[in-house]
């Protein structure tokens, strides 16, 4: 095990930050690692807006739903799926592009920015920053749109909160390995039995970080998941070009 | 710059590898990377199948549009973006899942197994491995659910191919960094400008690399966009149960 792969089996969501700024050689090295990681046919459909200025990031912790992280964290990043570049490359070339309007084209502007976002966190944390990805940036995706300037054909997928931490978290046990990793072919039989001891895994170390007053995971994630939480999603995509018809 | 950000400002696709296994222990780490990297919600809706078998791969390389690479490389990991798992979840404490159903859903699926890639790519390549991600495999999605037995509410995301590299083909040039990096606010304004430069820029690369036969980012681009791809996707997707409804 080398250092780099230390790094990412350590990592651990970060939400409280130093008031200490990240100086601007290390944020370019973090925001470059971004760009180094490998796109869909090369389409390179993805795009960063880093907000350092206050009152953005003041305005974006609301709209997120209340994470007061975005704002006190040094640097805000949000990753957008942008079919707009792409557009321009279709218009120098007289052609319409269709991508957009397609299933494809919506998931590969999101996985795309997954890709990205892992570098930076992995870059990020190998420089003694904390991180913690803001899934919340969906919940209001209309007014950040509107807030940072974001064009036709592009969607805000995900932000990262990174700044220097003010202390180390734990690191929260994952659901066993086996319900993970499949060989050969997608294995079904123990993952109610997995998915009970990680339950019964996740209530010790709910105690043992004094949060016993939270619950389980398969209890947190099915009260989530039976409902949409983000209701605009769907309508913002489709304002923004993203109509998910082909 | 630490060995870490060397690793991944290095990267590049690698579609030739030596007749070499990787051994259990490294393959592990690699994939335990992807399993260390964060999920919305801590939801973990990712699971990897890992083949090694050469008749599966020997399909798969078929089905995602003829990639020899995919079966030539030592692994091929299928990436699933995997709500079957929080499903059973549901079931255990009797509440209905209904985020599969959501734009929402489907794209934190997409999102998540692009972070857990992330991981694992920067792992491989830490441990000298070469690697190339390959969408491809959403091209015949049905016949990829049917050959590795997954389950409902599961979709093939991505796919990556792992080995020890032949050679090391050369890093290929990206949109220039100010496409890329938007600082406070998206900015428009000399994009086109940034698009044709970087032509160039390609055109120069291939002309290098004795492939002049291919043509510029923006020409190949927006080719490509100028039509759905992969027209089964969509279809599928609904097929899983991924409606895209709410």
């Amino acid at each position: 095990m080398n250092s780099t792969v230390q790094i990412i089996k350590n990592h651990r969501s970060i939400r409280n930050y130093l008031e200490k700024d990240i100086p601007e050689d290390v944020l370019q090295t973090v925001l470059e690692a971004a760009h180094a990681m490998p796109t869909s046919i090369n389409g390179q459909q993805v795009s960063l807006v880093v907000v350092r200025d206050k009152d953005t990031r003041l305005n974006l912790a609301r709209l997120c739903g209340g994470q007061p992280w975005v704002a006190k964290a040094a640097v805000f990043v949000l990753f957008v799926a942008d079919f707009y570049k792409t557009s321009l490359a279709a218009d120098l070339n007289k052609v319409k592009q269709v991508i957009h309007e397609s299933a494809e084209g919506e998931l590969v502007g999101f996985l795309d920015c997954g890709i990205a976002m892992g570098g930076m966190i992995i870059a990020a944390e190998s420089l003694g920053l904390g991180i913690v990805p803001i899934g919340g940036i969906r919940k209001e995706a209309q007014s950040v749109i509107d807030l940072l300037g974001l064009p036709k054909y592009t969607f805000p997928v995900n932000g990262l909160c990174i700044g220097y931490p003010a202390d180390l978290s734990q690191q929260k046990p994952r659901l066993p390995l086996a319900t993970f990793i499949h060989y050969e072919k997608y294995q079904r039989s123990n993952l109610v039995e997995d998915i009970k001891a990680y339950d019964k895994q996740m209530v010790s170390y709910l105690e043992q970080i004094n949060r016993s007053e939270e619950v389980n995971w398969s209890k947190n994630t099915s009260s989530v998941y039976q409902s949409v939480y983000f209701t605009n999603v769907i309508t913002t995509l489709k304002d923004q070009g993203f109509t998910h018809k082909k």
